[in-house]
């Protein structure tokens, strides 16, 4: 029994819901900051018309919430469909499945013959609901000092230069790390590097002149997370896997690694390791090729997780498929998307991050009240425990 | 209320425990396979002493299976630790940490002091037990005409040439992959490529004689997994989330891919996607990029995920550290320890993969006996629905 | 992974929400139906005002339903509290716990100091959300030949003459206790005899008058349930416990009977069982002292559960409590409410039986379609085997 | 994610097994508390020659425990089956299933055609394995000054004396109700009243003599249990339900009572109360009809909660059946067991309570380590928070 959430809603439906529940009572509730994220997840450069015009999502909170404080009691949040009045009201049912997305899938799955019937549900745009639940955690990690950010490693085959190397990941600390988001922040492709953003947002241009979509990589970063979350006593408890599952559980998220894994099963033994060092009486790492977690539990660094999202598959340019209703090959109707959702898919990411941090902080120092659970946490340090691993030492200048 | 297992047991105490909760009843068990997994999970070039000659695991059931069959009952699995005995009484305190391990997270987690405690849990020895359950997972897929295997991609620097380009994951079909999982088989390092495996080896012996380890890649394969499992539905229950924690709860494994999502990535939506076309009649699909999941949900294509274990963290060359016990830097005390282990976490990841299977198995078709599970598959097959996605079209010859 | 729901909501917050996740695909879902338990559990005489006059509560259905048929989506509903409108924007803190209600575990476990922040959750109001989601598992149980309803056995000291004696729950076969439930349907206390429910009434009235509130007990009965649902296997997989669970979760319930469990404790092992005898070559049982359930799974015979209401906490009548804002004991303000509810904690009984029951029924004939569930459904009956199971033959006359 | 545990093993098979995770490290553990319990699992009056002579149950700590204290790794627990030895290889099927017992119902819901594979599985042996958890889940409930402890109620038609009269749950204190059970312990049948139990032992003389069987009440007593545990929040956090399923979950448990709530509901409101009083500056209770819990949660008082376990089904007097393999009527063979084995609940019954009541309590204070727990039960503590209700006052004398 630990936190839990559960979202409702479809694309076009009148709204998505979403109920929050098992969050710790007295914690700070900034309603801006739910709204913030939502905005958040909308913009970037690719995104089409009814992210950036149509929709401006807003959070109502309908329960869980009184005097900016949670009560202990579930949250309930809203988010209402702004153009849902302008649905058709019995459109015309799809009957040619487009390759990538749960159309096919959806009619095995549940035995629906209308792919529209999959797509409601399937759509990213349940995303949203994801990214209120997010901000509430994060607002739960807040207090304890843990802070989520993301930004944007590549778009299509675009690479933005992070500085430091190949290996950015293991060898930035916190504070560039968070540099680099932060800066991100600011760019229309949620990008650090305003050089790469320009070419990606040139291959965004061409992409959608030629019918075209684009995935990419994105960076999710959790500075000033307690150490001690998650377990290596179990499977299920590892947080490693409890991250990967919250990043491949979002639209179009394919892969993932903690830290540069792909690259670090490159190497050896010794290059591929953290040295614990004495620093001014403080044991420190001097590198964080881990991602800030050993054995499945958070160690103090900075955690960095990337994700891989393949190319939207709503692409204008022909596509071979067949028509389910004719039994013959079509091209299946195109519905209006997006060019790149890479930046929206790092905010997501943000929240699914969050969440689980969220999650396994209540694990560690309790699920009802802030104040005991601050309590715990400050006698956890006072121990010397978490004080045990300090920081990551200044790494190289980022550009 | 699903598929459940728990494992208990320490590197070095008497046994591994592991009860498998929620097999449906009737599921014929040959226990040889899984001792044959136990097995497979030992072999490979570079691993210790441990693993190759002292072990060599045996599974005794003490309970839930009857004349080789499931009654419904929970399967209860010991591995008794056959050098045991041979422990000391009251081995030394471990009080230097060494980096990468769960050490100093198990301090802050749990207190230990004696870095041991940590060790004797957090050791990738638990991964047998999974195996156990895996073997049982995989006995259930079986009738459904399901089955996993595995090979090594890479081990560090040295990758084996699969044939078929860098994309060989979205373009190998069932038989393809099946055949090279299966000449793995064979292969010390379970690579499917006999040059590959040959420089992979001297790789591992060049680690060796320097005091390092390595890591790798290796690829699950699952054929023949019924379409449908999994869901779009809600974030926790889409499949490609629930594969990505199986695998990246691992000992090491900190990366993980559905099909090459880190390459998918990079193109543009019309190649990253899988044709759907007609042939003699039956809706197949062209390619396997999205590696056998849609929206999270299998659509019978085969599932095709990459791991990325990072190098062993006991080396034995010089690292740097502090010892807990003095406050003063210190070289952690080498404990005996393979130089790669990527063939084993292959065969772990087998288990992995299939565990999740079978959970998503028995969501779909309930979990009480296997002859109403298969007369449902039988009508969801019949119904024309899971015949509605067929295999892949004969790749290019694998060299 | 199966059934899940959540509510949230405050008793005068702008609305109720629940979302109930897992629901099979291509259920037929009569809104109005769901409507209709609203209604039904706001009815029943001894109901203060909020109740009869003021909410005439409607479901409104956000998602999750097209075309009157469940997609796999989550249903989404919403109950709009009619009242909102009129709550005080800032209503005085109550500072004086009323012994019974949540007031002081509420500032225990929260850290709420405004008792009223408590309440808001801690109300019944919360239980029209779940008779929602159980409106909705009832129509999941509908196709499979379930049905569950209920009637009121006891208000206060007067209990309901039955007929069939004190051991009615074992005695009385479906048709009777349903023709019960039906004759309650009518009945304003929910009571199956019209003299019990006309002393009943008196009683309220007493009550009422008194200052004071009434308990009382119902019953829940579960007619055409497939047999095997639940197992022996594992505790918390006992139906038993999860529906004793169920009952206890309700506001006021703390007590529980599968049949009449404490007049069974009283009886010699022949007493209390329920031969097994053949009937024109079906094999059927002669009574159902075990309500229904053996060893935890449902034995295909009507399931009986009685459930013991306390009397409400609110009452008119002076009582003693302490006002923590001063210190000195108190009088706690009276709150609006009812005088007796047991009719209304009937129908939330039923809803959450139904729950109890969908959840196990998806357990055992798998979770994504109506259609496949019922070939499963109709392929274990087909083998004989839950056919083995006959009805109760005739039990005496009822009143 | 919480506690949890499994429980695997046959009645005759080799052994039993249990698997407890999510245990916090720290935490002081006596084995031979466990061998203790499982000791008083097998005593009382009215049990057959397997369990007072043949097994004398004792308890392997294979994992977890490490000098004597956890070490946050799962815990793994053997309790080998003595007689094991002595089973006949191949018993003869068994095809006349026994009234009461799992027999149809297993053959329903797993397909199995000897009722003893049912059987195997569906055995109150398991039990013995829930109080080797309940045992370890006790030794973490003890430093925060909780203790469990049972007594029984009544035997057949024969009810204890208890003093206090027949509300006695509601007007006993603590201390009272730990002397009953004290008492108890010494008790051949655990009853607390000397003359109710010879009144006991002679019914049960008279069930052996008759080849009948007794079921009976008994009583679970949790004192000391910190306020704060369970929440109103959400249905299934509700510790009365949890509670509920937890006795509803043993072998011949139908039904529970939380104080005495089938008498509660008889009552009027002011009479069903525990006034709220100033007692020398501090808020107590005067009397405890709630049982311990309001709302769901724990107010601080005993915790009372009664059990009533049907007569066991094994009765050597004639039954009516049908033997499966003539398709005849017949009188089931029968199997050795007990005439009662109420005694054996109550131990039972503390084992699930002390189990509900441990998870409840990592849900409040963490789940990690022993230390940070008790800082952060301290801390809630100080904050006048638990103090704000305090024990019950002296109730009247006990006989």
């Amino acid at each position: 029994m630990t936190l839990r959430f559960l979202t409702a809603g479809e694309s076009h439906g009148p709204e998505l819901m979403v109920i929050v529940e098992g969050m710790p009572a007295g914690v700070p509730i900034f309603l801006e900051e739910v709204d913030r994220d939502l905005t958040r997840r909308q913009l970037g450069y690719g995104r089409g018309a009814r992210s950036t015009k149509i929709e401006q999502d807003h959070a109502e909170v309908a329960a869980g919430v009184v005097a900016a404080r949670t009560t202990g009691a579930p949250i309930g949040v809203r988010i209402v469909n702004r153009d849902f009045a302008n649905q058709p009201a019995e459109p015309e049912p799809l009957t040619t499945p487009r390759p990538g997305h749960a159309d096919l899938v959806g009619r095995v799955k549940y035995g629906l013959e209308d792919f529209r019937l999959v797509r409601e549900r399937a759509s990213a745009r349940e995303t949203a609901a994801r990214c209120a639940a997010g901000a509430i955690a994060k607002q739960l990690l807040r207090p304890f000092g843990a802070r989520v950010a993301s930004f944007v490693v590549s778009v299509g085959p675009v690479e933005a230069s992070i500085g430091a190397g190949p290996d950015w990941p293991g060898v930035l600390g916190g504070p560039e790390l968070e540099a680099l988001a932060l800066r991100a922040e600011d760019d229309p492709l949620r990008c650090p590097d305003p050089f790469g953003s320009e070419r990606m947002r040139a291959e965004v241009d061409g992409a959608r002149a030629a019918g075209e979509t684009l995935g990419g990589v994105f960076c999710v970063v959790a500075c000033g997370v307690p150490p001690g979350l998650g377990s290596y006593a179990m499977w299920d408890r590892k947080l490693d896997g409890r991250l990967a599952q919250a990043l491949c559980s979002i639209h179009g998220v394919k892969g993932v690694q903690i830290g540069r894994a792909f690259r670090l099963a490159q190497l050896r033994g010794t290059e591929a390791q953290d040295p614990i060092v004495l620093d001014r009486g403080e044991v420190v790492r001097t590198s964080n090729h881990a991602g800030g977690l050993e054995a499945g539990v958070t160690n103090g660094q900075p955690i960095v997780i990337l994700g891989a999202m393949k190319p939207l598959s709503s692409v204008r340019a022909p596509m071979s498929s067949v028509d389910f209703a004719t039994g013959t090959p079509a091209d299946p109707p195109y519905v209006r998307s997006d060019v790149c959702a890479v930046p929206a898919a790092a905010v997501v990411g943000e929240a699914m991050v969050a969440w689980i941090l969220a999650s396994a902080l209540v694990e560690r120092f309790g699920a009802d009240r802030l104040d005991i659970m601050l309590e715990a946490h400050r006698y956890a340090a006072d121990a010397g425990l978490t004080g045990a691993i300090g920081p990551v030492v200044e790494a190289e200048e980022i550009p």
